[in-house]
């Protein structure tokens, strides 16, 4: 743990502290409240019609028989709405500041979506029609009546094929398909391949994922019976962009629309943006006043809710006799799916990750989206960095069996070392900033990793031969992470007269213990017991702007924020007691909920009496005056990201005869920066370690040619469960930030960034480099046989 | 109109400007929306057993065939509830300040209110169970199936007669039936009277009224789905009040009740107290966990919410032989009904509102409350005031013919002359300070009065003898009323990045056009055009503390808090222009929304650009700040009450065949002070009169000798229509307030004090004081009849 930056006894006691989560009772008691358990008196149900097909042109929808059914209230299709809303866009809080736009000049393309078709469709899936009905049977039964005239057309399923010369437009105004294009440059690449003594050139796959939340979506509207404003219960990491997004959607106030989000089963990005149900929910209950429900279906979920981490590597890396790295290139192709939605978020993260922890002079860089026929992709935790580690790693074992020494070896010798921190890379970032690693301790990481994972008994293990069959081998990864997104996150802290302390912030948990641990954060700037914070999140009427909980940012934004406000709530409650003892300032101390001369603990005034000496009623006397309640709202807005890394490693077995994949041990060594929590870091590191573990054996979402999607349930899309769990190590090296007064860094995503890459690099470790060459995942039992009958790099697999 | 406090061509004029309601659109079309026109989904029905009689013990309650109703959903007794909730108690925020108690020593003894009656019931329409069901046709077919045995007892009706030796005790805790009493002594009444030329010695009698606003009283429940927390929507007058009686009596955190008032069609106080049904719907709502509705019906109103006005006054006046004053004694009973709810409101108005406008050195003042077996009797509109001035200005009228000279006459003797003010009459008013007059002009009230009369021109027509029983008859009264009631009002302005100005308050409409004259005070305060100015009132979701509108108090205490507070972001804005335009805040100005140079129409910024410049999202670069949006709050704190006044009168005709009054003339010149909005503050003086007349003429709530209310519909209730309406001359004397920044006085009672007064001297006036004297209303056509027939004072009729 780093020393606290105040002295005083509560902070030290506070932040490094491993308070168990507040939410965990409820939860665990099953009382926690989530979308589908609310109870919501009169609510009408939804149900959509959904494209069966990739793509399809509409000659004909027609409602009539589905209206008749008794019990449905209404249906529409496009046309019945058309006049009243406009398509979904979502781009306007992610779009790229002016620097970036005059120095990079990227392309981005987006696709306004209709929120239902409009005379064609564009994947599987997509909502044609919705039917409302006094229950969810009753609208499903509907469905069946809807009659829709589609005319089917050949699909566009794979992104290389979409940016052929031959392809159709799968939207309009993006003839070529061709959505989205940002480059990088640093150096001479050419200069550098034609010095260089080792060069690797590969092409590798990351493969199509749903991010899964153990909760689906879901919308629930209810209208104000008075002035007919809605409540939108959803289950989002994002109310107030929400809220933005249905008001200029539905061309309505923003402030007649509160967005709340109950108890949400996890997010991972899939809930991070807005969809056309989530628009269309309020709408419906807008047009016929009444509340209107909508859950998402596990079908949906993993059919019409975003996908995620399609991406084709082109990459190549040069090095020197020695293995310093001399340059990367990479070329991406993103398959978007059948809209552009969430603009360079994705391919700008992947294009500032690819080059990892290294020192790298050279880089030319590419990434393109092509539009497909297939369900649009959106960020998933990770959101572009598991696909960019997973292209960089893999060619640095190739590069290291190339030279023939150990791949931690050929890292050691590239990493940016601690000495050299604030390093630049050379490119813009994508807030326009020049991409710094503002501090960490890379060399740290990987010897200790290589420790945890004892790569010389594997060795030892791997010279004695395999043995029925069975190979071990040991893999690793590491990466850098941008973390703690802005443009801002909002926290306010209240003194209430009853002694408790309320905190709001536009941050929204969905699993991330934020009643936990941004009470440690408030409580410990405050100088109150924790346990007298109340947070108040996910609730546009908490707190007038936020953003949200995605991009590993709540800590560092909505912490730092709260931290700010409370430290100016500890000022004023100073103030008040000033006044009130007659000391100095300086003279005092606020512990333990209250103030009191330093060092005496017995003449303390309590801050719910400072604030209840503030409240109008009990202090009768002065005119007027703002400021009447204890109360302050801080914006953190951070200059740019803070940088996370971390060395991840895996030992395997693979079973020759099945081509099973056994994790004999999964290491990870993390830095987040200060850590507020470490239990709570340590669980989000391990769920997240644990999706990625999902992604590297066994989770994909498979489109047939046709643009069929063939995973369409968890027999077919392979979540992994506690079962899969691997023996694990999780070992922590705090660099703090040098970005903001918490010193923290973003950890929600980290974990899920590295396991494909380890785990990959660890089983062609195990099967033998020369033998196989992996070049996707995942590393189902089939797809290893392949590999071994086959003996070839199966690149295309 | 006064001068403006400040030079600025908008603030000129806007105070001051008769700008149309702008809530008259939507209610005129029929667009208001009212408690009973929510449309609340799911929403139950509650209907209420009441008691049929006046005292009775309760031996039985049986719900049993009532639950077992298809479509009852629960019934409950006291005994279902009695572990969950506290008695009704409303006296908080009007308790007497410890120096009043220190003083005076007043007795209030309070009586709190069991929801359901306990074991015995103690007037008629008590409630004594609640059934809920699923429509309000089955709550009630199941109010016929509750089983209850009552034992009756005699009841008690007359306050004098509960205040004998032999009543038996109404409520627990009040043996002798005295819940009241309250004293005020100035000067040697004993000598004054010794050495007086002239006394007269009544006994006047206010009858019992009930306030009758044309939308009855109503409570509509929603519970939130997630976190299970209140929404009440309630036809009140204060609805952070009643929060705060739910969540003490239900014993739950206000913090999970939001209060808010739909349109509300009138109060008039009877909607400023808190019922046992605002308590008990919240209370059914959240332990059936749905949606509960209550709206009263007329039977209900007249009979179970709060009666008024019932008083006796035992009055002695006394003058020296020029009718100068020299003593006033009042001995006042008032009717308490069966609980002292609201303590010493009513009674201290009283107590504070004999004297009137005059100069009168000796006082001997008591005013007791009796509890009776009828419906409890709270503050309506004049609160004590009506009931002081009929005693003592129908005394000054009988005094006047005594002494032999013309009425008015004998008042301009008495008035506190205007040179006079500040004038202090020696008492010690509700809230701890000495009463005093801030400013008025009594004797140019009188004058212009007099002159609208033509009191000379009626002297002629009466000289000229009567024509056909139709008799002619002038009358007058004035009255002082002190007006803008603390503790406290609350007042917030935000401007919002579109533009629009968000004014919150505590406040909270039932007519009295706040939308519009906050909307002025607020453009005029802050340099934006009204019409950019939004209000949001009546609801505890849109600002943390508030009072409510009663006592005359709104412009007073919210009108000066939202002034202050727009003051205070006028000046953020010029500050934050000021760094914009680097030009020095004394050389800018905020008119018609923005801020300029002064004297450059053409180089401002508005408003909304500088609060858009505030908000986060479009300001990066700055990394905190608490103020990231232009808001203010501010609380108005009144010193005490600033005293309005008025004289009104009245030129009747009888006619002695048949008993009716028509009025021919009614004219009032009324000093409120600074006027905001003329047409706004004549259509409240205005509605008052028409109230006054009601009650004179028409209104009474009759109770027989068995404790049965008698006038329970409407064609025994009479309420005056338009066609009641009198010709009439409304005039305004502003003598603006010393008390306040605007220099405003509360008007919204006002109009109702003085015509019972008023009207009953013009009868008598007209019908000989030698003939009738006239001691109590309404002046119904068989009453006056029972007069001139009997020809004798009629003084306990």
């Amino acid at each position: 743990m780093t020393a606290p930056t105040d002295g005083s006894a509560s902070r030290a006691s506070l932040i490094g502290a491993s308070i168990p989560r507040r939410e965990d009772d409820a939860l665990l008691r099953g009382e926690g409240r989530f979308l589908a358990d609310l109870d919501i008196p009169g609510a009408l149900e939804v149900a959509f019609v959904r494209s069966p097909h990739a793509r399809a042109t509409l000659t004909k929808v027609d409602l009539g028989a589905a209206r008749e059914l008794p019990g449905v209230v209404a249906a529409f299709a496009w046309d019945d709405l058309r006049d009243d809303v406009a398509p979904l866009v979502l781009e306007a809080e992610m779009r790229v500041p002016e620097r970036v736009v005059e120095a990079v000049r990227p392309l981005s393309r987006l696709q306004p979506f209709p929120l239902l078709a409009d005379g064609a469709v564009l994947c599987v899936g997509q909502p044609v029609a919705v039917v409302v009905a006094v229950d969810r049977y009753v609208a499903e039964d509907a469905l069946e009546l809807v009659d829709i005239d589609y005319a089917p057309l050949p699909a566009l399923v794979d992104p290389l094929d979409a940016l052929g010369p031959d392809a159709h437009a799968v939207a309009p105004g993006t003839d070529d398909n061709l959505a989205i294009s940002v480059e990088g440059h640093v150096g001479d690449v050419d200069a550098a391949l034609n010095s260089a003594v080792h060069v690797v050139t590969e092409r590798y796959r990351s493969h199509r994922y749903v991010a899964s939340p153990m909760e689906t979506r879901g919308v629930a509207v209810t209208v104000d019976p008075h002035d007919r404003s809605l409540t939108v219960f959803a289950s989002t990491q994002t109310p107030h962009r929400l809220r933005e997004v249905i008001a200029s959607t539905l061309g309505i106030d923003a402030g007649t629309v509160r967005v709340t989000a109950p108890d949400v089963g996890g997010g991972f990005g899939q809930k991070g943006v807005q969809y056309v149900e989530d628009v269309l929910v309020p709408y419906l209950a807008r047009r016929l006043g009444r509340p209107v429900r909508w859950v998402e279906d596990r079908l949906e979920n993993l059919t019409s809710s975003s996908h995620a981490r399609e991406q084709v590597h082109d990459i190549t890396l040069a090095a020197d006799a020695d293995g310093r790295l001399l340059a990367l290139r990479d070329d991406v192709v993103i398959n978007l799916g059948c809209a552009n939605l969430t603009g360079l978020v994705v391919p700008y993260n992947t294009l500032t990750h690819v080059i990892g922890p290294y020192v790298v002079p050279a880089l030319d860089l590419r990434v393109r989206g092509a539009l497909t026929n297939t369900m649009f992709a959106t960020p998933y935790r990770g959101a572009g960095r598991p696909e960019a580690v997973f292209a960089m790693e893999r060619a640095m074992d190739r590069l290291a069996h190339q030279i023939g020494i150990e791949p931690h070896e050929l890292r050691a010798r590239n990493l940016v070392q601690p000495e050299a921190m604030p390093h630049e890379t050379g490119l813009m970032y994508r807030d326009g900033t020049m991409q710094t690693y503002d501090s960490g301790n890379f060399p740290e990481l990987l010897r200790r990793l290589v420790g945890h994972l004892d790569v010389d008994a594997v060795r030892t293990r791997q010279a004695a031969g395999a043995s029925a069959g069975r190979r071990i081998g040991v893999g690793l990864a590491m990466y850098i992470e941008g973390t703690g997104l802005g443009p801002f996150e909002s926290g306010s802290v209240s003194v209430l007269p009853n002694g408790r302390v309320r905190v709001a912030t536009g941050a929204s948990s969905q699993g991330q213990a934020h009643r936990t641990t941004f009470a440690q954060v408030a409580a410990d700037a405050l100088g109150v017991p924790w346990d007298r914070i109340d947070l108040v999140e996910g609730d546009t009427a908490a707190i007038g702007h936020g953003v949200g909980t995605i991009a590993s940012r709540s800590m560092v934004t909505a912490g730092n924020a709260i931290h700010t406000a409370a430290l100016a709530v500890r000022e004023a409650l100073l103030a008040d007691a000033s006044q009130i003892l007659e000391i100095a300032v300086e003279d005092l101390e606020l512990v333990d909920g209250s103030v009191r001369p330093v060092g005496i603990p017995d003449a303390g005034i309590d801050v719910a009496e400072l604030a209840r000496r503030r409240a109008p009623l009990l202090a009768p006397g002065t005119t007027t005056g703002p400021g009447a309640t204890v109360s302050e709202t801080a914006f953190f807005k951070p200059p740019t990201v803070t940088v996370a890394s971390a060395a991840h490693g895996a030992v395997v077995e693979v079973d020759e005869r099945t081509g099973t994949v056994e994790i004999l041990r999964y290491a990870v060594v993390h830095d987040c920066g200060r850590v507020v929590n470490p239990m709570v870091a340590d669980g989000q590191v391990t769920g997240g370690v644990m999706q990625g573990i999902g992604g590297a054996l066994y989770e994909e979402m498979q489109y047939g040619p046709d643009g069929q999607p063939r995973s369409v349930t968890y027999m077919d899309y392979l979540v992994p469960t506690s079962a899969e769990a691997p023996p694990y190590v999780l070992d922590h090296v705090e660099t703090p930030s040098t970005l903001n007064p918490l010193g923290v860094k973003g950890l929600g995503e980290g974990g899920a960034i590295a396991p494909p890459a380890a785990v990959t690099n660890a089983v062609e470790d195990a099967l033998g480099p020369d033998r196989v060459h992996l070049t996707r995942g995942p590393l189902s039992p089939s797809r290893i046989r392949d590999h071994i009958r086959d003996g070839r790099t199966a690149a295309e697999r």
